[in-house]
């Protein structure tokens, strides 16, 4: 398998198409035979994915209407490769001619111009472009769905940190019901409402802001990951990185954790309706690469958005000298929000597949 | 490729053995031909990570002699897989005898025993020991000194903080050369001797510490990485969480960067020797998962050690009956010290599998 | 990656879609970016596999008119996964109802049913169907185009033998012209006519015959393939054995070579225009699973179509009892006649990944 | 994974190794927890292939004793890695110095040189060495041991024809205790003298022949295989060319029943107590790719030894002139009686690998 288009080794989603090409699109191969597939049901996340449908994200309106073209049969996966494709609209690509020689701070083009000799589609970040995470939402609905109906796991993924604004509380399973009832997706009612004025804050300003999510996963049965390379941190981790703009991953503790005493932070072991568990859960559920049946946490961090409208300097790379550059075309000012169903879809992905390897989840239903 | 045991797409890794079996070995399939190759070399990086080198380590006194027996022919590679074992001794097995039925907290004892139906190695950890970290090195010097031929590439990880302890000043590439002049790898002496005092403070008290370790890879291509899924950030996380222990990783300004604002984070772009670099490197190096040219830069966190000589409470996993526990053998109060080899090792191993990849590396030198 | 679904290592090819589904479709991944790409270069071939042409095939008429949905930006492959896509139509899926219960002989519906439980798409063969080898030529064909434009690689391939009439003579460079000129795809006119008419008598006897396809490479540079299990023979059956009715695979003397003594198979080296080159060919230039320089050729046996008008007994999965059964629909008497673009494509992908493994074509043009 | 050094996808075995280096081993990955394995019944079926028995193979004597180095625990496997390794010795190297420069007709020596630009190791064939089918033996004597105590599947491998010499009846089950019989490895015992002497003859003639070996494989389920790329033909067929020397494959009535017509070679359904069955078993037993719970069969020609003891024109590749060769060192005047244990164990890992993929066997039994 190549790297850069395809993930998973049981279950593998191929992303295929750029910003402003004909289409994106994404294979999802090994989704066993039997699960019910609704395209509605991934249309539904998509479009908790989708942009302009607020203040806090960018003005484009992509329709991302979803299309299931082959793998599905009377409403059933088959065990052939589920194929779906979403025709794009609305690209104002003359927006980005300009891309071709000046180079946006943050952004992938320089490198992609030098890696493809220039050969690759620029506009709109191509297939750099934070679009291209519709694919893994298109698979990882499936994925999440196989989850749910095989083994009752769940992913919830929710906004904890925009900028310096933080939640105050500790995430609970009360919660989960909050996470979409506002356009930040934070389940603090409170602290949205300070975080999504600091967005627009950040807009007015011509400027962008970042921020931090963090992912909770239940009811994952002990024993899936596999030692060393195929650690469970390792393919979520590398599944995660596939978002653009992600910069930083920690499981349980992380990086606080290694301020602490090994006293301190292991988590002992206890007995609790007749099941193994832990008083703590610094580990974030993972011990040796495998899950150990407390809930999988992880904290995402998201740099801010490199596309902001003001005045920054760059270079010219015919010229070779530097030139004032402004970014055109309408961008998020914080892709936060717009994240959450993107990382329960990579989690779910992930999970399914080492479910599958690890034979929890057979290849026929 | 199984999950687990390879890693790497045109230059893999295959790991094999157990903490207390016969051998721990590793194959490296896809060194060009003609790169030569020295026992010894290899050797002098092993003993680095080797542990009863000091009082901060373990006191177990691991050989760790490696062997090369194929794929090397007249001191030179020759394209066929290179196959290195290092045959253990000095195990103390019968210290781990009561692993059969009590769990140890913060290990993967639990959920080893339940993926492989008890028919794992469980003394001294088996396959999932940190002894098996010297396979990624057994194949990480040989990746390293390919980047190094062919390209110039040089990566250097050193011990930033232990505990709470925090180096002062930003590294240096005058620091390069302190790293491995103190045994906790920090190439501030004076802090580098808190570092220390701090972890044998925890060995007198039968606990351990964690910390972080950042890594610095120089000279890289602009263009190293593949978009999306297979991009630079994800596959060195996915190599980096293959170490035990290692709970976060963030590249560049990382969390701290999904604080600033856009204007704070973006990387301006300038002209230095002729040649397009950035003015700050927020982004480590990678843009849109592709190498930019600036140096490869990522903080690794480290949970303190789970073996600590205190008594703690757990369940004994026949009985499902909480017992106090007292973890017996010779253990590092501290690992963070023994990493820096490692963490080199499948930063080159990542970084050389890319290059291969990108044509930036021939198959034959 | 998954088996089924993917070819290749380097040039990848995922093909998706069912016979009577929505649509089929291929993604190719890691054609080189700046290869000129034409969708009309790859539709001329696609017609060459058509069905409906002539009296010899099936009656179906399938459009194939295939559409490039990503991948290619003003003419020129980007280096981004290439997408491609033909929509389905003139299905008579009611023609298959019965094949539900029925188990046409010869065919791989028993199997597919156990396999996926009865969730698979038995339409026309669903996933199994032939129709899907028009996968293998949308990908095929800009690997052929590929391997010309980098190293001057051609790959031709012909109908040899159909039931038991084979051709006269020795294939030479002249016959290529030929190869196309007669329904047949045989280089031989005289034979083809004959080819031909025993095709017609099959069909009219409600019969199906088939035969024996050749196929020669010439150009390939010394050194394609890798020692053992990534032999060029091992890469080239495995792709040549995914088109549906091949039962057989030999290179150079294959079966006959079996009966010759060494003295008799060798293939002695000599020096022709300063080349070193081999006086005759038994190797089908493979030695060692590596390209020798010199043609590689191939025999390739194709079953007689399993799909015959006439009255077979079977057995109702359902009732488990034998029943006649006559297969409706309309179907090819012999397959052979269309298959030649399809063993060219199998043939250019694999050679083009190969070439790219041993970095003779680089990731960017 | 790269292609070359290792074959599977859930069972993966690595093979690494030179004739002439220190040694040849194997690693076997994705092996089911809880197997029983013995290192003795490994080198049971390794005696089998190993030269130096009788008259008909080379005088080479290999001592052939395996090593586990890792992965098996009190008897057990673990799930780990199983690394086996066999201790070179006997090698007379000095042998083989001309082969610098003279090129061995029908070996991989040209190629070889050119692909690796001089740094592979000569010596004795170095990594394409017919020795290094040993390892296949090491893993697929596990795979063949997994298969039956799982899923009650035997495999049974044996000479039909040497030269022109074929077996005169068709195998039977009755036939299976006589395979080991003779020297020959040819059931059929009349026939086994007879071939027996035909290759004491060659030999005195300084010659070699070759021969062809079938493969019955029984129980396996029906429903092994995946459509498409990954059809058990794509994948027995890579498997088996991995041996040197292969030249053609076929599955049931192969090139023959290119030649009949469809309602000859049409296997008719029946039921027989219970079960459906075929009537007549020319898929050999795969259809569209997947088991069909017939027999699997497959014939497979071996080429003639390349190395003779005539005297045979070839090239010198430093001076690029026609010189006189006569290959020294022991060599098998015939390589098929020794081929017989290592088809069997590349048809048991191909199958036990599907059977894997599949959830037929679980991973922990």
């Amino acid at each position: 398998m190549l790297p850069g288009s395809s993930i998973g080794q049981r279950l593998v989603l191929t992303s295929f198409g750029e910003s402003h090409g004909k289409s994106i699109g994404a294979v999802l191969d090994g989704c066993p035979a039997g699960l019910e597939i609704d395209e509605k049901e991934i249309q539904q996340i998509l479009d908790l994915r989708k942009p302009g449908q607020n203040l806090i994200s960018t003005q484009r309106k992509e329709g991302d209407v979803v299309e299931i073209i082959s793998g599905v049969f009377r409403g059933y996966s088959t065990g052939a490769p589920i194929a779906m494709v979403i025709w794009n609209s609305d690209q104002k690509s003359k927006d980005y001619e300009n891309l071709k020689t000046k180079l946006r701070p943050g952004h992938s083009d320089y490198p992609a111009m030098i890696k493809f000799n220039h050969y690759n589609d620029y506009r709109g970040g191509g297939r750099f472009s934070g679009r291209l995470t519709a694919t893994h939402v298109m698979g990882g609905v499936i994925a999440k769905k196989l989850l749910k109906v095989t083994l009752g796991i769940e992913t919830n993924s929710y906004t904890c940190q925009i900028g310096k604004i933080r939640m105050e509380n500790k995430f609970t399973k009360k919660m989960i019901s909050s996470i979409y009832k506002n356009e930040v997706r934070c389940p603090e009612n409170k602290t949205a409402k300070l975080m999504r004025a600091s967005i627009l804050d950040a807009r007015k300003n011509g400027d962008s802001l970042g921020g931090i999510i963090e992912s909770i996963t239940t009811n994952v049965p002990v024993g899936l990951g596999e030692p060393i390379f195929g650690s469970l941190e390792s393919d979520l981790s590398k599944a995660i990185f596939s978002i653009p703009s992600v910069k930083g991953i920690e499981f349980g503790s992380g990086f606080k954790g290694s301020e602490l005493y090994g006293s301190e932070n292991n988590d002992l072991y206890t007995i609790k309706r007749g099941k193994i568990v832990t008083k703590t859960n610094n580990s974030g559920g993972i011990l040796g690469g495998i899950s150990n049946g407390m809930p999988i946490t992880m904290k995402i961090a998201f740099k801010p958005a490199s596309s902001i409208a003001r005045r920054q300097s760059t270079v010219n790379i015919r010229t070779k000298k530097e030139e004032i550059f402004q970014v055109k075309g309408r961008h998020d000012p914080c892709v936060v929000p717009r994240a959450p169903p993107v990382v329960d879809s990579l989690v779910a992905l992930t999970i399914a597949d080492h479910a599958l390897i690890a034979g929890a989840i057979k290849p026929v239903l």
